[in-house]
């Protein structure tokens, strides 16, 4: 292992920013690039060498990174803006370097870049695609978890250096070369796209109930409506303004991985109704001029007021019985979350239990995940028992998100995740049996 | 028949102003009543009798039309509010009249009055459920469509009236008893519902697109896109805020009758993906504040600025091309509307040839529901050759539509319905040939 070959990095945002520092932190000389200046002077601070152009930072560089936030910005610094040029990366990295594409970026476009490598004549060139997720926190603490692709012999010299970005058990290798990678980072994105939207959705209703915040909150970390991203973005949500301006992740961010998911859905005919009714209510946030600001603030199209204002009046009995409500919301829309991530997952060839093991404990993990996704993917498999019996039963997520979704109309509650997994569970019922498991869902997705 | 036979009249709004307007103009004698005061003056002012009270509308009246804005008023007006009590009209109408409730409920609601008349010892009445639709002119026109259904007798004694009210060929007797009216007016609005907002989904999308709205409005107009609803909104969408406020049509009324879809649909398990979506965005400019407006201001939600003021800078081709986009995205919803109000109709065993029939020339008529439409029918009849051959194909209406829909991406144009439709017709297509016509689409739907 070259333990402290120099490595060139461009994209110094939130997350490139820790990556390229923590890498620096333990050792390795890093050279970056950023278009913008103050990002560069951090760098700089926290010990970082700034390149003064992009294309410098990758002179004599056996490894580089690409951190950039689209394909487009990657195409650009990859391969350089003016037809036959040669002002990108590529046309600068020495022999048998490593590149790392740590961009979410459409599978089609990792491919892509695999193909046009070959095409400019830098086959030599070791390309791997490995988009990472887990935050701005754990990319600077080198705990990300990184779902890597590409030639064996790639990911073997690449290995060292993915492995020092990310946690012990969440360097994900999945099988199938370059698109692999970015591939499972979609089907993850998924849940991701959906939950972080259910959060609104969720909160915004319990407003609408009467039900004070805090109460919702403990109701849904301490019970089975939890998932990760509704006990993350429900902090920021009861939080507020503050917390919005700029907060920790904004509405652009995921609304790019979102368009990933239902443009590469798109394009193999797959539908995705759940993160395509995410993406256009996304859209209206960003029509209202959210864009820059956290997600969390998407709440604001469900309830316009602050939801932590909302104080609850009514008894316990009462209580119980609209927190109940607010939960079997979410449990219905996890399942279909976990039913439409699964099943795409299973469109573009992905090692299920590979998904199943890298979400379960990652953004995108929820106890419904954890139980029914488990069960969805033995039954895909072929293990029929799947669709019956065991766990939560069809029939009763979808009598629970009914009665939720009648309360919404009721309080004139805008309720389009709820609404729309409400359809696909009808659709799943159709040709259900009585005592169909709630796995069966799945099988509306499943091509 | 009873031709000048005196006349009851409640709920003296847009509509029902005009109904009894109409019928005192003809000769009739009718004492009508409302609760806001300046309407009652108006009334009289047109030659009506103004009632002093809901009661006092109600004595000696051998015929009595309800035109209350919804089932909550309809109740109190009918039957009062006070537990046991006799504040409603029932309670003063005169040994065997004829009641009609021409005001749109749930057909549920219709059969409940039915069958409250019968438990409070007023079974004489002759009732009839028969909501009407062709909007405020032709309320006064007395030139209304009306979906009357009730027992035979009933609708003999009313028919006179019936007929004073609508045009000639647009009184339909709904087989099926009291509901039956409602649940056709219902499956019409399934088309209203979905139409009225694609109107502003279809003009915002053409706004972002750099499209002048005449333009756009002549391709709809004269073109294979046409739909009474788009072509009468699209009058209003262009002509901006003036136009909207008060407007013609408020968003609360269409809001209304989707929730009647909506509610109904899910007591019976039917999935209405189309209607819950466009009610998810009715909710959406409901909480903007845009309740009292009329609907097709919900452009706003689409494109933030006038659409009028966007000018077209392309050549003549990519004009061309940009407005085949719209009408690909307008095609693909049409589809979509016509399965849905068709499927759910049959789901309710309304006589399919009928709501053909009505709608065709109705608000909800479009080209694509009188061709795709009659094929669906047809098909749902038995008919297998519906489904191939014939007509639109399947497979170039969602590929029309998933051209629009990622353009709306690029565009960050929100698309609820586009979205919708495009997950459901990739569903259809999963089972349906390579051929197969655009009507399989309704199998998606149908139970």
């Amino acid at each position: 292992m070259p333990s402290k070959a120099p490595i060139g990095f461009c994209g110094l945002g939130a997350m490139g920013m820790g990556m390229a520092t923590h890498l620096v932190k333990t050792g390795h000389q890093v050279k970056g690039f950023d278009l913008y200046r103050p990002s560069l002077q951090r760098f700089e601070a926290a010990g970082g060498t700034p390149s003064p152009s992009l294309l410098n930072s990758a002179v004599d560089m056996p490894f580089y990174i690409v951190m950039v936030a689209t394909a487009v910005q990657a195409q650009s610094a990859l391969f350089g803006t003016a037809e036959g040029g040669d002002e990108g990366i590529v046309h600068k990295l020495p022999q048998n370097a490593v590149l790392l594409l740590c961009s979410t970026v459409p599978a089609s476009y990792a491919v892509s870049v695999e193909r046009e490598l070959k095409e400019i004549g830098r086959g030599d060139i070791f390309f791997i695609d490995s988009p990472v997720s887990g935050g701005a926190f754990r990319a600077a603490d080198g705990t990300l978890s990184i779902m890597a692709g590409g030639a064996t012999a790639a990911l073997e010299k690449g290995m060292w250096l993915l492995e020092a970005m990310s946690a012990p058990k969440k360097l994900f290798v999945v099988e199938g070369g370059i698109g692999a990678g970015s591939n499972m980072k979609m089907a993850h994105q998924v849940l991701a796209a959906i939950q972080i939207l259910v959060t609104g959705e969720a909160y915004g209703f319990a407003a609408r109930l009467g039900l004070d915040a805090e109460s919702v909150r403990k109701e849904i970390v301490e019970g089975e409506a939890w998932s990760w991203m509704v006990e993350d973005r429900g902090r920021r949500v009861i939080a507020g303004l503050d917390a919005w301006r700029p907060g920790v992740s904004a509405l652009t961010i995921i609304l790019k991985d979102t368009s990933i998911i239902t443009s590469s859905a798109r394009l193999c005919n797959f539908p995705v109704p759940m993160a395509s009714a995410a993406e256009q209510v996304y859209f209206s946030g960003l029509s209202q001029g959210f864009g820059s600001e956290d997600d969390a603030g998407m709440v604001r199209l469900y309830y316009p007021g602050p939801v932590a204002d909302v104080k609850c009046t009514v008894d316990k009995e009462a209580k119980a019985a609209k927190l109940k409500l607010v939960v079997n919301m979410l449990i219905g829309i996890y399942v279909c979350a976990t039913a439409e991530s699964i099943a795409f997952a299973q469109r573009v060839n992905l090692p299920l239990d590979q998904l199943h093991e890298l979400a379960v404990d990652a953004a995108g993990g929820s106890h419904v995940f954890r139980e029914v996704g488990a069960q969805m993917i033995k039954g895909l498999k072929g293990d029929a028992s799947a669709w019956s019996g065991l766990g939560k039963r069809l029939e009763d997520v979808t009598q629970g998100l009914s009665e939720a979704a009648s309360e919404a109309q009721n309080l004139k509650c805008p309720a389009f995740l709820t609404n729309t997994a409400l359809s696909m569970l009808m659709l799943a019922k159709r040709t259900a049996d009585k005592d169909a498991s709630a796995a069966t869902a799945v099988k509306v997705w499943k091509s």
